[in-house]
């Protein structure tokens, strides 16, 4: 049997769900729907076969077995809460939700209920982060020291949130996926320039065990666009550059030596430099792999790595850099319960 | 009648100095003082008609107009301070003391006495921030939304100083010299490694009004050089890569065009895209042109514009760095009197 | 009325052209042609208002206005000979046959009846060559002095023509755009390193009055993708890097200026430096442009630039290289007639 | 016993030699000439304790045992030869002679007097030319297929030689220490835009056994600086950027598997893709290792692997590119006597 589909929210990521979910040979999409008559009409002639709906219908529908949701996150609570509540498995577009109360709710919930609950945070199914991932966990960087990542453009802005939220959430899903979840506190820095006062520019720094830092650059005004990650470890150090085409992860066997020279200008510490190696990063559809990975955890009622739990880190790391915002850039821990 | 300089500290950086006073028509190398023998030995050899000493006398020497300090930065004050007691002109290093309250007195001492205390923030003279200055003063850029500086590689450890106060004095005098004394506070974050405690890894935001925000992200653990400066403005912006060879500075004719569009994924504002240009940035030897603005300044009686009280506010946002990192990344007032 | 198109050839190409001419609000897509039952079984699917069919026929079916040729290029001249001869009008891949007399007839029978051939020379209607074009035109450059070429990737390898026939067209076609139809003579040297004996590393020079020579680099076998032209003029020179995303076109205020001095080691000319423009390349989907030029071509009976002559230059251009290869390198004149 | 150095000619390059030979420990820089009143000027205060002399005395004097020429091309056939005749050790700058029968003639003097004459091909002692020599003696690249080199820039004209005979000697040099002494034939087309009829844009390609193509663009004129070589093997390529500070050379596990598919579009080889190794390639002053390398090789009385017969490479094929020049780019054959 077939999954059955339901897609609420066609606007700019809903069509991308879709035509995934619509390619995997265990899914059919049952019905999609969007409040807005323009976005239904382009969703009927993309998928004449499906019902094409303005309500939430699909949350009860009995043909439907999945309810995607790629609306705007204040929507995500009540969508998935009710998705849940009838017994749908639920996977939720980025951020999960606008709180962390609200994460924690639907995270209860959906392992109350025994359904999946699967964040899109899209970027852990690339190639490169793949790559990162095994190389981290193989131990090849040694203890980390640091996790660096800027990720700036000239973008367009959101009217309802800051720069934080609109794309630090790729970043932080990434981090906690390649450090894991020991996460302690969180700090922001951030200015607005235009009369919402929302920030365009923001620094986030999270802090984990063993004096690892992790810091973010976030920017809708940059005239170039970059979107680098560094990670330095105690026996290599990594750089990641999405929009290098061939050269995407680059693996330095380059580090420190500690050593101990008298006088005044002493040295501490001194270069070690080897060779550079940059792995083949296989190219994937990440949204593809996303879905199948998806389907497979729905079938088997294996618990995704980017499950609810997942998405609540993140949530509750982007609520840090609220108040962290409000205070002055003051260290936020971060709550474990 | 020359000036006679008398250099003192012939470690990394005094070589330089001799060299460039050496080569001045308007000066002459009257002495120059290490501890170390085997400094002196080298000295001997590449000036062989200046007096080569082991102490300070050169601080009350006869012959001596102008004393070139190049020590490390903890013995600064000290050293100019008797030089301005005996009346000698001051070129002095970066940082110009351990602490603001050393730097204020060095800075009324000279006032008091019509000496001229110059600080040496060496990048000022290079043809990419004397350019930059060019294009800020002109207002090209607008108002100024941000300022963000990344200087980071695998570097050499200094063991009496953190990773701020050994980099980012180059990028705050920078940044002092493009954006002005009005820099509000200051806050930092970063994190040590080694057994030392030093921050290896840190960031540094510094407030200005109107919401221009500036950041410096300065690390001696990155497998990568980079030194690149991104000045976001209302009209243009701005990125300065030392690094390139041929495309220092590039100017881009971009912005964000402010709009209002109605619905719930409203755009707030949306991106204006332009030529880019990359002027021609004149190769100077930025030292050899510093030498000769302070050979001027001396003899004209004219403050320069890098003099000690832009010194003083160097050291007051490092100092506040100190504050910031001790107390979690507050954000620390710069004192102002 | 609607042109009506018929599609040959339903390869690598022709479902872009199927697309374009699809989308255009004055064509209908009347018929695909393909031999093989799998791409019709494709072209059915994409589109199901078509006649999907396995033989010629559209070369003289009454719907069908124009004929759009996407089949390998040795059918090239049999197909559009008899599509000219039933009064249709031709759009042809390049390269446009696969010799010069070929094309030379092509060209002849379309002019006297009055009908419209283009070669689809994509890359003409690309923001960078329009952008190439306008700057060439208004003199900006001044004189010309050379166009160098870099074609260069690991490659598919075709296993009836060499690496020149392959990739080569499009940087010649690109080149008589910007240059004009003045270009006098071929030479080409290359090596093949498998069994075929075809080419697969070569270099061509084509060499115009006033010593001006072109010259091109296409290879099969290199480990990086390099797609980047330089053009150098008496006023200014110019490098167009295609794989850029944001500076595809660089414009160096640069030159020589001549001198004379006496001496051993006299030096002619040194070099005058200036600012560099990367000019807005405005992104256009080429091939859609390409479609509605080629529709009013068509209505307005128009000649368009890249027509059957320009079809034939390339081609002629190819030719000669076959020829210069065989005679090892030696320059070959283009037949003028 | 120190050697005695005597350096002729005091123009570019000679003060190079004349520190670095000053600086070994088994040397004695006993004169140094040339024309030029303000050359002798600076070499006197350069080298305070050496003979500075107008005429080329030290051909034949009495504490010189090594003749270091650094003077214009077109006389180091007759100064190298006097030099030998006079039973001195030869240093000669690149290119070695102005035509192949004084290459020859000066070969085999030194051949028959037992004396030392290498040639100053600086590259060769580069750390990145030691490591692709490195790389291609162990067979890394598997058999060769090509060789492209781009040798360009916007740069000083010399008035007596085309841009061939100016920059190509670097790259035929290590085209020659890297593949060996079978190239068996050259061809060159080129251009001159200036009033003295030199080629300022040339194309040059050498002819390997084996299907082995070479192949150099040297250019005056060009507004980037390019230093750039592939070399493509069957096993690995190859790609050498001699600007990158970091990343000089590149090695990719890349090639091409051959494959038979029928069909009308068959594909006879396809790309095989792996991992990217950028090594380590120490930083060494060129000329310092070459200078102790002609020590060692005087002293121990080895055959140095730049040696005349090098030397005489080199400019057999650059006579060659005149001879292809002046009849239309024909292959030239080497003469092998």
């Amino acid at each position: 049997m077939r999954l059955g589909i339901g897609v609420i929210g066609y606007g700019y990521w809903g069509p991308n769900l879709a035509r995934n979910f619509g390619a995997h040979p265990d899914c059919l999409v049952r019905s999609i729907s969007d409040r807005r008559p323009e976005r239904r009409e382009l969703a009927g002639r993309h998928f004449p076969h499906a019902a094409i709906i303005a309500d939430d219908s699909a949350l009860a529908a009995t043909d439907v077995d999945v309810v995607a949701i790629a609306t705007p996150a204040c929507t995500h609570y009540e969508l998935a809460k009710r998705a849940l509540q009838n017994g749908k498995h639920v996977w939720i577009e980025k951020p999960m939700t606008s709180n962390s109360d609200q994460a924690k709710e639907l995270a209860e919930l959906a392992a109350s209920r025994g359904l999946t609950l699967m964040v899109d945070h899209t970027f852990l199914f690339t190639g490169a982060v793949s790559k990162m991932k095994e190389v981290v966990d193989a131990g090849e960087l040694g203890g980390l020291y640091y996790y660096d990542s800027v990720r700036v453009n000239l973008g367009l802005f959101q009217h309802d949130v800051n720069v934080i939220w609109d794309l630090a959430p790729h970043d932080l899903s990434i981090m906690d996926h390649l450090l894991g979840p020991s996460a302690q506190a969180v700090s922001a820095q951030g200015r607005g320039h235009f009369h919402t006062g929302l920030e365009d520019v923001a620094y986030v720094s999270v802090f984990y065990p063993d004096n690892l830092i992790a810091h973010f650059h976030v920017n809708w005004l940059s005239p170039v666009k970059i979107r680098r990650t560094i990670i330095g470890g105690s026996k290599r150090m990594l750089v990641w550059d999405d929009l290098s085409q061939e050269e995407k992860i680059k693996i330095y066997d380059k580090g420190m030596q500690v050593t101990t020279i008298e006088g005044i200008y002493n040295v501490l510490a001194t270069p070690r430099v080897g060779d550079m190696t940059a792995p083949v990063v296989p190219f994937t559809e990440a949204l593809s792999v996303e879905v199948d990975y998806f389907v497979t955890c729905v079938r088997e009622k294996k618990m995704p790595f980017n499950d609810a739990q997942a998405g609540l880190r993140v949530v509750s790391m982007l609520e840090a850099t609220d108040r962290s915002l409000r205070e002055g850039g003051r260290i936020v821990e971060l709550r474990r319960d």
